[in-house]
């Protein structure tokens, strides 16, 4: 319990989830966000600072304007619509913001450098994997080792919930007392959760396999599943 | 040579050099550049915008406020006075810019998976190890191999002159016809070149294993190479 943590934040479920977890591993815990501009950021980002403020925990939000500007994607304000369905379905590929885990984990390597943290925490998970590249195991574990060669402290990066579902991660947080009320996931940014895009149907689905009902507020009635999965969880 | 490249230029010689050096080896060239609050980065940047220039080459300049506010070096505005004499010595570490590269690098990797592009290019050098960890040879090998995992187009960075000294650098780009005075590298940033600071130090044992006269100003006539090297090159 000597360490020190940076955990990326963005607001969602599993990130919120990661944070208390890491309020319980660490001896101290500081939390970044990213200002990309995503359709949902300003939704996200306001959990995440209501999050952060009612744990007492330091936390900034770093503006990343030229992501919008420069990089191609569907979750950006400067891209298409976003596609319904689930996560593994081809289309929701254009959800992927090239590279997006790659430059903020870097950008929280230096910040932990600077701040004298020994890790940085993510909260991609198993269902994460199929259409985001810099999701798995495999990407957190080469860049953990870059960020380990490229400082003098040797950051290292962890991602706690790599072998988990999203299902597995709510029960982990209910046990925590993660404020759920106080997480948003939908990637239309909308007044309410609009339940029909990939991360919203990943997310009623944990709700449901955790037999409790979500407290977000849904367009459609009821929070049923939109669509059908393809594979099994 | 049907493939294209993003060069991090940061104005330097050694990026200028590795951006000669892409557009011989590529199909297609771009160039991004950083502006991260670096007392020298307005003295950089313009030669990066006027290389670009010259060279028609598409070129955007990216804003990244949060490292002056936020990370610790002397480098930054926000830091301390720059260190004078060799790169080895202990105090040049203060310069160090926490997992600079790292930062740069992934957000090169994201934009190159935006573009369609194969690799990323940055000139980092034998000689900048011994101070910079994110400019050793098994860094990047590491975060090129993150970059491959974290990205459907599996782009790749590369450091052409890994293995290479700064005089060997100059060499090879004397022979590319580089504007070295449209270059720059003093880490003070004033009218002229210090001709103390390590990269200025650097600079000038370059030019003079070379046997050829640096053309851009230094505030000390005729370039005396300033300190004592303790190590061999």
């Amino acid at each position: 319990m000597s360490k020190k943590a940076i955990v990326i934040l963005s607001g969602g479920m599993d990130s919120v989830t990661c944070l208390y977890w890491a309020m319980k591993e660490y001896k101290e815990v500081e939390a970044l966000s990213f200002d990309y501009g995503s359709k949902h950021n300003e939704k996200e980002l306001r959990c995440a600072k209501l999050v952060c403020e009612l744990n007492g925990i330091k936390h900034h939000i770093i503006k990343l304007d030229f992501i919008n500007k420069l990089f191609k994607s569907d979750l950006l304000k400067s891209g298409g619509e976003i596609p319904e369905g689930y996560y593994e379905d081809e289309n929701m590929k254009s959800t992927v913001v090239p590279f997006r885990n790659g430059i903020m984990l870097s950008i929280a390597v230096g910040y932990a450098e600077s701040v004298d943290a020994d890790d940085v925490l993510i909260g991609s998970h198993k269902g994460d994997r199929t259409v985001y590249p810099d999701c798995r195991k495999e990407f957190t574990e080469a860049i953990s080792k870059s960020a380990e060669l490229g400082t003098y402290k040797k950051v290292k990066i962890i991602s706690p919930f790599n072998d988990k579902t999203k299902a597995e991660i709510l029960k982990l947080g209910l046990k925590n007392y993660v404020p759920y009320n106080m997480t948003w996931s939908c990637y239309k940014g909308g007044e309410k959760h609009c339940g029909k895009c990939g991360t919203c149907v990943e997310r009623l689905e944990a709700f449901k396999l955790n037999k409790i009902k979500d407290p977000v507020k849904y367009e459609m009635k009821g929070g049923k599943i939109y669509g059908k999965r393809k594979t099994k969880i």
